[in-house]
């Protein structure tokens, strides 16, 4: 059995109109539905738009890291 | 008439007891006053100063990007 | 009387299930229990780790600054 | 109907003889023949070889974000 | 007579459908309508929007320094 | 009565011909004719241009950073 | 024929009890087995995990970068 | 029982004849010296001194995470 | 007799009405209270408080390191 | 016959009233007035002065890598 | 006559046992030794070391950029 | 005697089939070749080109001090 892992790192932008852990969970259920072994998650940046004077959304953009399965 | 626009970036230090995201929502306010035609926020710092042990106020700079008027 | 003061930073990590405040607030909790005068906080770094797909915990790396007593 | 969108960002290095912004046209003509839905992008870096004393071509790493479909 | 001068300095972003220069351009353009004395721009990001698979327009910001009047 | 406050931050080059402490003061002398409220600076950058082989001026880039009045 | 080529960067980590070049090693061996035409990497972090007081494992993240084939 | 961890972070550095690996070793083992509960390490940077010509000692600062304890 | 040497880095923020480098000077006094065998300093941020529309303190965040004995 | 190279990084600033890539073409041409076996360039600052309340040049800082020949 | 000028740069440490603003005038001095036209000094990074517990020297590491004659 | 030194730092790139810290030795051994005095360096970037799916050379780009001569 091999002793050590690699992984893989996506860069996502999540968006939510209520708070950035909200916007941090939908871009990590999004990503669960095509890659498995999701291990952890890194902010990046904390922006988003503004709609008649107020946070239209919350964008966060991370990257999500999941390890390869070996072939 | 033209055909690209041009956006301006403010600086600015919102401050909140509560949380991150009321602390951009009062920096966005207090910019509204003043700014026409926001239209994004980028989160530059996160801080806060430490009152008896606990949190004070979470101190949220951010940017925020308003197109300027065609004179 | 001294007309100035030193201050130190520590870095540390918090932690929580549930919000990026919380873990910012735990790590305070959790410095102050050896360090007198807290006076500021910086966040470093937003992270977590995930399980079974969705957030296990937000892991923020912050800077905290306490006033060093005079000797 | 979802309130919310979520973005994936690629990294690609365009490349030309003549320019920088053609250089960022081949990289995302190329991305366009295997993603839909593209949003923005971000210019990284910008570099490049040198033949013969002069540009031989011009490099420039730029993220492109694509808006997720919704499965 | 004064033997130093003080700067400001802005951050815009301008836009253009054709080139990185056109839109440093336009930004410069813009900011000269409000301000005097501009004396030097430093680019500090570029980017772009996509539309129907090609550029839609440049994006950069630059920060625009001018001298200060003395009053 | 509001339990927090928004600051705004500008960005100013000071310049003097004899230390980067005198260029900082220039460029805060220079900003409180026009603002009010100044609570902090921050050096961004350091330079200074070079006359006969010696410097000519210091140029320090700095934030200033005020709080802004409830209106 | 065309003169120009688009290249696409994935960023991975790869994993050693021994050092950080056979970390290195592990990543493109790993990525090699899905990616055609790498052409370089770039280190963009070397961290790792401490069991029993020692290194466990060494982790590199890099980005490799590889030739897209015109279709 | 508490459902969350706070960690410390601290920056060293360790040195050494022949390898960058065997610098973060050393630094390691002399922090395992006072401090337990050691879960991972960050290089920050790396350097070094030059003797005669030849690289005198590999200098790696690194940082250093433990599990405080709750006390 | 051992062959290489560890270092700590501690990070603090001196302060001073007067320069920079008395603020400096005024942080590795204090340290030198505690910790021994000082080496070197980094200076990390230069920043200051305003009162009165003038420099109230000069604030410098420095790391300073320092051997470690060996036990 | 060896089995690697070194390569030297030369910092230059190239300057042109008309494009970027102009400013990088001037650049590298004055450069191998003086230099051998220029392989590649990587663009680290972009910026300019203003003069009438427009471009007068762009300043394009980049770094220029040549390969030194072994002795 | 050309319209256009190339400046290089060059990183050096000047060092000074009494101020910041002194290391910078070494290093220039020093470097003018060699090279004409210079033109302006960018501070990198300004650090120094400790010797009984004070500060031996101050270093200051600059970028000095002169103008290239047209041979 | 002067109580002062000046240094000057060199960008190199020095390469390697089998190991970071053999690609350091030969920029350094490179560098020795026309430079004298030299004291130290510092880690700029690793990364290297991949040959047939493998690491073909390790490239580190790393900055050489050395102390200038009094003339």
């Amino acid at each position: 059995m091999s002793d050590h892992h690699t992984y893989k790192k996506l860069e996502l932008v999540g968006s939510s109109k209520t708070s950035i852990e909200d916007a941090i969970h939908n871009a990590i259920a999004q990503c669960g539905k095509s890659v498995k072994n999701m291990d952890w998650f890194e902010v990046v940046e904390t922006r988003g738009h503004i709609v008649d004077g107020a946070v239209g959304h919350f964008q966060v953009t991370l990257k999500i890291g999941f390890r390869l399965e070996k072939s």
